[in-house]
C-alpha cells in the first residue's frame, strides 16, 4: 500500500490517522505541494485530480480523504470509523463534511495562493478570511456536538471519521493562530484524540517530508 | 417527512434528487438564503450549521447533503445510490466529493458575498474567481470519469450520488455562464440525467419557492 501525501496538506493527514487508526503500514511517498509537484505530469499520471493524498491499495488508486476512509473502513472493518447503526453514520458523515465541505475547502494552499497572486488581495485580508472561514465553521461544529449526547471523541467513545477530520483543521488552524475558544466540546475531541499514539504518529511532525 | 430547503441552493437540489429517485414523498419548507432566513433564531433552532438542508426524518433532523443521501440510502435501499461493491462505492463517493469539497464550496452564496461585501473585490473578479473554481474542478471530474468504464451516467447504467451532486453544479455553472466544452463526459451523464423525470421534478424551477 502507497500514500502519496504531503506533511502538511489536511486532506493527506485524514487518511494518515485512519491508516494509523487501523494499524495498516504504508509506504509515504511525498508530493511537495508548496513546490507544485502535484502538476508535474508524473503525478498527473498517478491522481486525475492533481490532489493529494492519493492511497494506492488492491492495485487500484483512490481519490478523495472521505472515500479512502470509507473503503478502508469497509475493506479494513477494524477498528471502525463509522458507528453501527444509519443514524450514527449519519452524524459521524455530517461532522466529517462540516469539516471537509464547510471550512477547509476555503483554506486550503491553493485557495490562499489563488486570493493574494489572482486577485491581488492583502496578507491582512487573506488572514482574515483564513480566520472567518475556521472560526465559523468550527462553531458550527461545536453546535452539532453540543446536540450530541456526551462523549470522548466527536461521537461515542472511539475515535471516528469525524475526528480523522477534525485534528487536521485544528492542526491548520493553529499554523494561522485562529482562537479556539468556546469550543469546549470540539477542544475536548481533539485533546481525546491527541491522546492516542495513532494521532501522534500521523501528524505532520512525523512525516518523513516535514519541514520544521 | 420534511424538507428545509431554497430553491436555488445545489446542497438542497441534492438531496430532492435523491428523494424524487427513491419516490419519497416529503413536506418542502422553503428557507430564503438570499434573505438570510437560515440565520434567523426560528431555523437556527432547527439546523445547527444554519445551512440548508436540513432533513426531518424518523424524529431526527439531518444535516450536510452527501450524509443525508447515504442515509436515505441505508434506510431506503432500492434503487441503490450506492455501488454494492466497496470500490465502486469510493469511486461514486469520490466523483461526488470533487463537486462537494472542491467546487461547490468556493461557490456558494455566503463566499461570493464575503469576496464582494467583506473583501470589496469588484463584480468581474467575483465572476473570475467563480468560473475559475468551477472550471478547474469539472476539468479534474472529466479526469476522473475518462479513467472509468464506459457509462451512461457517472458511473454505471443507473444515476448515483455522484449524479445528485454534478448536476445541481451544471446548474450553477449555467447561471454563471461557465463554459462546459471539453467535457464530453460529464455532460453526458448530465444529459442522461435530465432526461429522467426524478432529475427533471426536483430542479429549481419546479420548486414552489422558485423565482423565475
Amino acid at each position: 500500500m502507497k500514500l502519496y501525501n504531503y506533511f502538511r496538506s489536511s486532506a493527506s493527514f485524514r487518511v494518515r490517522i485512519a491508516l494509523q487508526l487501523k494499524g495498516l503500514a504504508y509506504e509515504y511517498i511525498p508530493v511537495h505541494i508548496a513546490k507544485g509537484e502535484h502538476r508535474q505530469p508524473g503525478y498527473a499520471a498517478i491522481s486525475p485530480e492533481l490532489l493529494v493524498p492519493t492511497l494506492e491499495i488492491d492495485g487500484q488508486r483512490l481519490g478523495q480523504s472521505m472515500a479512502i476512509i470509507e473503503y478502508l473502513d469497509e475493506t479494513h472493518p477494524e477498528p471502525a470509523l463509522l458507528p453501527k447503526d444509519a443514524l450514527g453514520r449519519a452524524r459521524v458523515r455530517a461532522l466529517a463534511q462540516t469539516v471537509a465541505c464547510e471550512i477547509h475547502p476555503l483554506n486550503n494552499l491553493r485557495v490562499l495562493k489563488y486570493l493574494v497572486r489572482d486577485m491581488g488581495v492583502s496578507d491582512d485580508a487573506k488572514n482574515k478570511w483564513y480566520q472567518h472561514w475556521v472560526r465559523t465553521g468550527l462553531e458550527a461544529f461545536e453546535r452539532e456536538l453540543a446536540l450530541l449526547p456526551a462523549s470522548t471523541y466527536c461521537y461515542g467513545q472511539t475515535p471516528t471519521l469525524a475526528d480523522c477530520c477534525l485534528v487536521p483543521q485544528i492542526f491548520n488552524g493553529q499554523r494561522f493562530k485562529v482562537s479556539f475558544d468556546g469550543l469546549p466540546r470540539t477542544m475536548a475531541a481533539f485533546d481525546a484524540c491527541m491522546a492516542l499514539d495513532a494521532f501522534q504518529k500521523a501528524q505532520p511532525s512525523a512525516c518523513p517530508d516535514n519541514e520544521p
